[in-house]
């Protein structure tokens, strides 16, 4: 057929053609400012809905306060202002609420393209591939420090070579870097990550930078003056371990909780928040003993830098940090098992009625 | 008021809430839902007419190969077609022809999220910002190796310490990171840039990368031995000079183009493609002075590699480094070179006549 075309078919054709390009230009241009106009009016009444809700939780607490009204039926109004709110924020309408800003790590390494999602099953795949970036994670978090520590005794008579470690160390940095920006994203699209958990990956964004210029041979003497990384990689495997552990518990949590409708499906807590009931008591201990192994470390390499071993600031420096992490870590522990515990307490009190607190202002 | 809500009001005005959130939850769903379905039934429309033109330059090309159409006629179609693609490719329509897939490297860093913009002015929003970043970027780009060269005679007696270069190694680290995201999202968002410049980039990161585990302090005969890290930050200060340049022209040149309609906006030519006309003489030198300072610098590396003052494997491999990313800087430049030449002649040859081989496939 083609090779038959007459020139009066293919000019015919080719006007016809240029005619359904501008109708397409039409229809899409059409599209996109229907689509924005409804997009702009939908925003004001998710807008206007949220402050509408913040006005009246105020005003049950004060009609309570002034014993107006009684603690039943303000249990009740309170139940039904959690429906509406969450309704706002975990239906469709969440898309229309102004996103949290974007923050200066994404602007910077992104620049101001948007990275939120509108469609509920984009938002749950980003979040899916995030659980499973962990997990493939969690098992090279294992492996590369594994295989250096026994390389070390089998091969390397004691003496860490530099190259090796260092490709680790900017394996962990490039990990760093993808962690955080995953973060920032999941924040962006609705996530109730804490702060602390992506100031933290900044925190040993940092440290991984840092102990690449930092000299790892050094003979003579180079089991002692090694001390600090063999400790750290030893840290490593731990938190390996932990890692997968956590993943494995948060993600049951995580479907535990979008099923019993209590989470926003973009929650993520990095480790340390919570496991499924029984099984935080098992993973609280795991992670308080790598929380203190992971300060001491950071006062050895303090304590190696101050008797003058070695005294490069890279060893002050990642010293400092590591307790830093250590205490942050605990400190957001600690916070979350006494939050979980409360709301424990205050599920026995009233089986099934949600916290004042929670909803879309959290 | 508030104060004043009786507990009637309040019951009432939450069980209105409750509904208002249901209608905005159906009135989004819906939104959402026949929003996708357009959307996809643009998509095909577009991809339909994308394929036709295809189809029907084939045609055109035949008919003149067969003699069957002449040459004045088959101007005009082709035209005709370009105009076609035009306005498939840059009209609205263009958010609905399928994107360039995201590629390893942003889905390493950023996950599934979609990085693609719908709005038009989104997207211009997101080249500007490029370009700026570009800007401020060259400004750093010459001032810092500028003041670590400058302090080096002053203060440090020709003896730069480690501290500050490493620090302004990690910058470049950063540096290079960023660009090679965003310069994927402008690829993803339809800009034309050349992959070898998203490749140099890498390349780049990888050298700056290997730089910060170099050491760089090494009494005696710091002189001699820094040789290697003070060429490289005389080489930064040219490649700044030459950016700033570049971006001046780059813009103009985007401009012109935008005004006579001939690039899509999203066009982003890393420096060396090409300048304003006259001004790409002035230009075109100084990109081949600073490649054959580069590939001049590497080969001094690999040199002092080879006669063992500094024998690391980081020496050898940044000089590689080097020696690469100059040969395919000239490689680029020179087609660039080439092809706006070859365009030019074209249109002397026909003035306003479009290429055959441009539009909605390049």
């Amino acid at each position: 057929m083609d090779g038959e075309r007459s020139e009066k078919t293919v000019a015919e054709e080719v006007s016809r053609l240029v005619d359904s390009a501008k109708e397409l230009q039409d229809s899409a241009g059409a599209l996109i400012s229907r689509n924005s106009r409804e997009e702009d009016s939908l925003r004001q009444r998710a807008l206007s809905l949220d402050s509408t809700i913040r006005g009246l939780r105020k005003s049950v607490s004060s009609l309570v306060e002034r014993g107006d009204l009684d603690r039943k039926e303000a249990e009740k109004l309170v139940e039904e202002l959690y429906r509406a709110s969450y309704i706002l924020s975990e239906g469709d309408a969440a898309a229309f609420l102004p996103s949290k800003s974007h923050g200066r790590f994404l602007s910077m390494f992104l620049g101001p393209i948007n990275v939120r999602a509108t469609r509920k099953d984009v938002k749950l795949k980003v979040k899916e591939e995030y659980n499973s970036f962990r997990d493939r994670t969690a098992f090279l978090f294992l492996f590369f420090p594994s295989l250096l520590l026994v390389l070390r005794s089998w091969i390397w008579d004691g003496c860490l070579p530099a190259l090796p470690v260092q490709l680790y160390q900017a394996w962990l940095l490039f990990l760093y870097i993808g962690l955080a920006l995953r973060e920032n994203i999941l924040r962006v699209n609705g996530s109730g990550i804490r702060p602390w958990w992506i100031y933290h990956h900044y925190f040993a964004m940092a440290m991984a930078l840092i102990s690449l210029t930092w000299e790892i041979e050094r003979e003579p003497d180079c089991a002692q003056k090694q001390r600090g990384v063999q400790l750290f990689l030893q840290w490593a495997i731990m938190q390996g371990v932990a890692m997968l552990l956590q993943n494995r518990y948060q993600r049951q949590r995580l479907y535990t909780r979008i099923a019993l409708g209590k989470a926003g499906r973009m929650d993520v807590v990095w480790g340390e928040t919570a496991g499924v009931e029984g099984q935080l008591w098992l993973l609280a201990p795991i992670l308080f003993i790598l929380q203190g192994f992971e300060a001491y470390i950071g006062m050895l390499l303090l304590k190696i830098a101050l008797v003058g071993v070695v005294s490069e600031w890279q060893v002050i420096t990642c010293g400092i940090l590591l307790i830093i992490m250590a205490v942050g870590n605990f400190a957001n522990t600690v916070e979350t098992l006494v939050a979980k515990s409360r709301v424990k307490e205050k599920m026995k009190r009233s089986k099934s009625r949600p916290e004042l607190n929670q909803g879309s202002s959290s």
